[in-house]
């Protein structure tokens, strides 16, 4: 299949066969992953794969318990590391400076770009994947887990292998809302009346208000799904764990 | 060219030809970013797409006068974006929350996984592309330069034109440098010798050492290229950006 194509047939899959994912495959797509651009040439990331059930169990919890996360017979953590770089540093008559908040969000980069290179790679040999973002949620207990060491943070997690499902393609905006023409243009209540109309008419988002009992479909999203409550104390604990891991 | 081949051809591309990119292929690359996964299909992120010459002059200043911003055609810059989906809340009687650290995490990770996508779609077109970092050490200026307001903050950025050059693949540490199992394990000085082997020892490292009159070539990198004085500054300036785009 064509690259482009490939992209374009993207769907997150959350629901797996016990198939395993075999060793020759698995390592060609963490190849794909370290092809990716990175911050002068120092990767300064590292992708944690875990298949150990026991792990995988501590993890299931870690990221509230969503089935996939035990499904899926892969796991990776994606972490922004500048640790093998200063080590390598400290080794060679040279000091290091990159626990703070700049090298925090190169590490960040630098993990998200291997991890979707890894993503199409895993695709194109008809794996499937999903994204956690409870990995930010969460980040304390999977330091834990995996015994991740300061200078080590995760940023996302990938759940990859066989799918088990065809979910349909999930909708976009229009591509005029998320791209801007040489500037950044605010948008206007026109605007998302008319970019959001797709979303906010659909079966989906009827079924939605009902089971919710909500009267807009934003009200779901504030609500219910990422509540102010939660996202001032993620915020706090992702904070913490910056701290902790000597990124702040 | 299959999609995993095209991965392992990936360079940056540095100098370009002045050939403009055609809408309707730059449009097909666009869509092919919109395309990532994205946090709850939220979107939460922008691509700025700058091609007028005098913005791009501006640009060229913030990025530390890199030629390749100025050859380069077209430069995308990726922003995490949480005004949007807030100004749809706040039209449909929902409080928005996105303004703090969980949120610019969420913002950056959607903008780099639509950057990689963009990447990858725009060298099947035969363009090259190149990250800039800069977009980091100069958030403030980026920000006036493009109108960002608060809610939104750039994260990277990428120059994109036909390539004016062949350079070639640049050398990565071995996949087990960057690949833990099960768990993180931590490296020792015999794993950094080995896997830094072939990076201190080529002829690069050599010309390095002579001209930055260094001993090692970790030396190049924290005395040279990221020092501890520019780090710590960029940091700061970079929370500062945070803060007043409200995500802090």
């Amino acid at each position: 299949m064509h690259i482009r194509e490939q992209i374009a047939a993207h769907r997150s899959i959350r629901r797996y066969s016990p198939q395993p994912v075999p060793d020759d495959i698995l390592r060609q797509i963490l190849e794909a992953g370290v092809c990716a651009s990175n911050t002068g040439n120092m990767q300064v990331y590292s992708m944690i794969v875990t298949r150990d059930s026991h792990l995988k169990q501590q993890l299931w919890e870690a990221h509230f318990k969503q089935d996939m996360v035990l499904q899926a017979p892969v796991l990776i953590t994606f972490c922004a590391d500048v640790r093998r770089f200063g080590k390598w540093c400290a080794a060679r008559k040279a000091q290091p400076s990159y626990r703070n908040l700049l090298w925090f969000c190169n590490g960040s980069t630098d993990a998200v770009l291997a991890a979707q290179n890894v993503t199409l790679a895993a695709e194109s040999f008809g794996l499937g994947i999903c994204y956690l973002g409870t990995t930010l949620y969460n980040a304390a207990s999977i330091i834990d887990i995996l015994n991740i060491p300061p200078g080590v943070i995760p940023v996302t997690t990938l759940v990859m292998g066989y799918p088990d499902e065809q979910p349909p393609l999930t909708g976009r905006l229009p591509l005029e809302a998320v791209v801007h023409c040489d500037v950044y243009r605010d948008c206007s209540e026109d605007d998302l009346s008319r970019w959001y109309a797709a979303t906010e008419t659909s079966e989906q988002a009827e079924k939605l208000l009902q089971i919710n009992k909500k009267e807009t479909l934003a009200q779901v999203f504030t609500d219910c799904r990422y509540t102010h409550k939660d996202n001032v104390r993620m915020s706090e604990a992702y904070l913490q764990a910056m701290k902790q891991q000597e990124f702040m």
